[in-house]
């Protein structure tokens, strides 16, 4: 691990909340002895992560965070990591060159915002999260098991990359890479348009005359299950990671439209194939998504 | 309880899988005296069924199973139930005139095929479920706190209501009463078009270049769990409450695409307030969606 003497490395989480409590949480349950040091704009999230003892110590006090850190971890949403992010590496190229990371579900605009160009930072996503949101929700079992994203720049050094995977290996994760255009249409297509899509027949159940939430089973408990997740972070990802999400979004609606053809036209034929192939599909997936656990209520 | 002598009634189930199987163990399990038999087409799943314990005794001779029956109960998809109900009916007419129930989804297309009219028949859905299917996956607690929809039409015997109403409660479901048409309205909006989202979001993840399922979070696990369903069946319901089912996914795709334009056009104020007004009308319908456990697997 990075560390500029013989004490154990400080890591520090710039805005403590429902991800990076969980990732705070999971280091200190861990083997890797590092100091956990916090920053945020507010003291009571911050006085709540240390009295769940996620982390050390805190300050309000930006610049004396980012000067003692090693590692620094942008705990924000996409817009507030991309506004956070030239102050935060004018102030570690300057200093004593710590490694950054970020936590944002959208890759394009953090890499755009992160200018000028720093070796050391290394873009993250843990594809993992929750409806919930705040610190008090934090829970060091989040990342066990699940994908976190790497997606380093051509100039981004190897050991800077080195160190934010060896962080999220303690947390329990496994860690993956791919280029930022990859990870944004994937993310846009396997987590933010299953947003959009929990938004609009959420949306349509709440227009419909016969409130028929009212007589929903566990086929609606989970289609609209994160039509719960916080409004203003998905707004900020709506906006953020538009050009991908509207492709997806266009790709679910011809998928929906064929379907509503074959079912105007009866052709049983061509449903049951195409309700087979799905089936399949998921099928296929299920090593994949069904050893997430709901008590987990991950929603990234 | 109806019963034509002093003995325990008789509940003949004809056919036997998920559903039907569940019900049976939950009235075996229960304080209701009743004998419990039943008929299928083939004897793999009735011989199942009673060396779960499900059944009392089955039989392959559909005339002799209805023959005994003080109440009967079709366990079969919405099609299937169609095409047996007319013989069921008129052998139940001529007979002792048990009362006769069924399970199917969609109630329009059942009320049209219960031809001629027999005033012991009283249509009903529970709304449970799972993407699995066959009698090995009954669950006797599949119905505790769920709610059974009653579709009586106006000449259906209070006391043959009464009767079904009993059996449901001794199930552990709780029973309520709507039309026949809202039924089917209701049951498109809370079930069958919530099933069409996830399959057309499932296509789209299926045909895309960088296999999105992949990276899948809490989020995907959800919104596609229900494509795993039988495809045999939700062919069968997409064409049995057709038109329901086209105006719920017209009022799906007239939300997705107001969604579409508010990013499209950046409007970040609508983007909150539509999140905001989905994440209340979630929050409304809580206490009915989220006590339907994870582990029960429903979908319906």
């Amino acid at each position: 691990m990075i560390s500029s003497n013989d004490q154990d490395p400080v890591v520090a989480f710039l805005g403590l909340g429902l991800i990076s409590g969980s990732l705070a949480g999971a280091l200190k349950a861990s083997q890797w002895g590092a100091e956990i040091i916090a920053w945020g704009p507010r003291a009571p999230s911050l006085e709540r992560g240390q009295a769940l003892g996620l982390i050390d110590r805190f300050s309000l006090d930006l610049a004396q965070v980012m000067d003692e850190a090693d590692l620094i971890v942008i705990g924000a949403p996409p817009v507030a990591t991309a506004k956070l992010l030239p102050q935060v590496i004018a102030h570690a190229a300057q200093g004593k060159q710590p490694v950054v990371t970020d936590m944002a579900s959208i890759k394009g605009a953090i890499v755009d915002a992160a200018q000028p160009f720093y070796p050391r930072f290394v873009p993250g996503h843990p594809i993992a999260g929750s409806e919930h949101s705040g610190v008090q929700a934090a829970s060091s079992s989040l990342f066990q098991g699940r994908e976190v994203v790497l997606t380093p720049l051509e100039g981004t050094e190897p050991a800077a990359i080195a160190a934010v995977e060896a962080l999220w290996v303690a947390a329990g994760a496994r860690v993956t890479q791919m280029s930022v255009a990859d990870h944004d249409a994937a993310l846009a297509a396997s987590s933010h348009v299953p947003h959009m899509v929990a938004y609009a027949l959420t949306a349509m159940l709440g227009s419909h005359a016969l409130d028929p939430m009212k007589h929903g089973g566990g086929a609606l408990r989970d289609m609209t299950r994160i039509a719960g997740s916080d409004p203003m972070m998905w707004r900020d990802i709506a906006l953020t990671n538009r050009d991908a999400i509207l492709a997806a979004m266009d790709a679910v609606s011809m998928e929906h439209d064929r379907l509503r053809t074959l079912i105007a036209e009866h052709d049983g034929v061509a449903l049951a194939a195409l309700f087979s192939e799905c089936r399949g599909l998921r099928r296929e997936h299920d090593a994949i998504l069904n050893p997430i656990l709901k008590s987990e209520e991950s929603s990234a």
